[in-house]
């Protein structure tokens, strides 16, 4: 076994995106006890950098401690008890897999269903919560990673309160990406990833939780299944002062990064964040376009950091993902579930959201299509 | 917000310990996709490493994407069931944690106890399989963090087996800081950090299941409460070949961290590890006791990497600890629990377990003590 020396490569996949330097050189730095007071103040800027982001003010914001799905889970976990009706969209593999985390918590998921590349029908939600008086969580995926949809949380979280439901949103593929108000959209739990648009580091996962949700979350009549999620022990480790506890090891690097990235991110300010993936999309588009290939989403639904789009007839599709990657260190995502085969999904997530990329995975692809 | 640039402080408290400039420097090279051939390659090589250092065959080697405690979450979670009776050996912090994971899991927890500072006792487990025949579960603590004590793993496996229970044993401080050998001693499901005596960063856990933990998992009655942590699911992300099947996005940096621990590691040879661990002890303890100061745990359970020492008397403890933060830029362990304020837990864990740091902390401790 040698030093492993990776190749470096442009991520235009769906994630993880490219990784700023800054960030990685973040990551370098000497690590610090997890108790060092000099630490705690990073936490401390952490969680205003997220309460940024995510347009909140809520007091619980915070990176868990694992991944993407692990935030996912610390929502689930400390929201659904034994016997919660949980209504669950599902358009993509990500509303598939909150379905799971409802059953496996003892919760029973009702599924409003929409088709793969379409966004969460509102008036779907609406009928089947009419249906459903007893209901007590919506929760639905803000930006389809499988598919590149993304739907409109603002109307959702809307009707969700109007039938007085907790709303769950995924936000991992959205944040930094798209546009995303927590506060003012009504969005009472959140969960998101590091390796999208915020260019850093996979393996942590930014949570927030308003107050109707701490409400729930207090107000549980059974413990949470998960010590290692249980957001009353995690939110006072990450509490300010004296009340701060001890619960885990905090990833004290990958928290370096995250912070980097949020510094960057504040730099350049969210909105405008926002602008350039859109900007940096419709390029891209165009260019795709010009090659006659085509969207799987419609433009309306269409998440700007996430292009699926269909693999042209007769061409193979494993073999062109591998030359791009073996002849031009490019990696582009492949299609998954009902559209593995059929679709590319091309990131524009981050620092890998720059002009350069959109030329050069244009250029390639002309040159393997022979266009 | 400004980029964050921590100070350079010698840890020597019960974790994280120093990182080696080579594991720092690792965690900076270019993220790749979790999906890349050659990212493949290095998770395979990853699983060798952690077989090599935990000694054993066990195809379910592999790190968890969360911190130690969620290594000790996943071992509860995939192998209790509602119902199980399961014995946990408590003889500080952490034992008392993995009756937290049973009881939240369903479980009922049957304890032995012993005091802090002390060995888990075989003679007592002993007698309490006896007066519960359908116990399937027995749990202990290798090396108890909280106190610096050993318990001696070896035999209380062979108790457990012979009552035909599966073991879970914590080895978070342990793994690569003193004797362990998970197949010569039956340890069926195990969990251990990063962050001690492997000189990583924070944030994963190393876990390993026998056969014979496998087998209870694959005829449990009800599903595992976690996704994030079923290892139905993790152990095909982590297969070889074509049986891979996406679950979450693996921390690619910190898994690079990770391979680099292991192979200095494997260049220094385990054993020589466990040996340096025990000369670099015994020269602080020498230094110790000539300043006056004694021993929480007897010589028999100490732990080389884990001194926990009485505070002199009259002696502010936060006051020179966080002396030789400031002053020292050195960073050793209050007391938790029952010790907090009675004694200093030092680590001599992984890099941090050399001689210059011997000298700087017994030099630090006998300027700010007056000896």
């Amino acid at each position: 076994m040698q030093s492993f020396n990776p190749p470096v490569r442009t991520l235009m996949g769906p994630g993880p995106s490219d990784v700023h330097p800054r960030i990685l050189s973040a990551m370098a730095r000497p690590t610090i006890g997890h108790l060092d007071p000099v630490f705690v103040g990073l936490m401390d800027e952490i969680k205003e950098g997220l309460k940024t982001i995510f347009k909140t003010e809520n007091e619980l914001t915070m990176p868990v401690s694992a991944p993407g799905s692990a935030g996912m889970e610390a929502c689930f976990a400390n929201l659904v008890e034994p016997g919660d009706k949980v209504i669950v969209c599902i358009n993509g593999v990500f509303g598939m897999r909150m379905k799971e985390n409802v059953t496996r918590l003892g919760g029973e998921a009702i599924i409003v269903e929409d088709s793969w590349g379409e966004a969460v029908s509102a008036d779907k939600l609406e009928e089947t919560l009419k249906n459903n008086p007893d209901v007590v969580i919506v929760a639905f995926v803000h930006a389809e990673t499988s598919t590149g949809a993304q739907s409109d949380a603002k109307a959702l979280c809307k009707i969700a309160h109007q039938y007085d439901c907790i709303t769950i949103v995924d936000t991992v593929t959205s944040l930094a990406g798209t546009e995303l108000r927590v506060d003012e959209w009504g969005i009472d739990a959140i969960y998101s990833g590091t390796q999208k648009c915020l260019s850093a580091m996979p393996g942590i996962s930014p949570i927030s939780f308003s107050e109707r949700a701490i409400k729930k979350l207090s107000t549980r009549k059974t413990s949470v299944s998960s010590w290692f999620l249980d957001l009353n022990l995690v939110m006072r480790y990450w509490s300010k002062g004296a009340k701060r506890t001890y619960h885990h090891t905090a990833p004290v690097n990958t928290l370096y990064g995250l912070h980097e990235s949020l510094v960057m991110i504040l730099e350049e300010g969210v909105e405008n964040s926002w602008a350039r993936h859109q900007r940096n999309h419709e390029l891209l588009r165009d260019g795709l376009e010009a090659m006659g290939i085509n969207f799987l989403v419609n433009k309306k639904n269409r998440l700007p950091q996430l292009n699926s789009v269909f693999i042209p007839e007769g061409v193979d599709d494993a073999q062109v993902r591998s030359t791009l990657l073996n002849d031009y260190n490019l990696e582009i995502g492949a299609g998954l579930g009902v559209y593995a085969g059929k679709v590319w999904r091309i990131g524009l997530m981050g620092y890998t959201s720059r002009k350069e990329n959109i030329v050069l995975c244009l250029s390639a692809l002309k040159e393997i299509l022979g266009k």
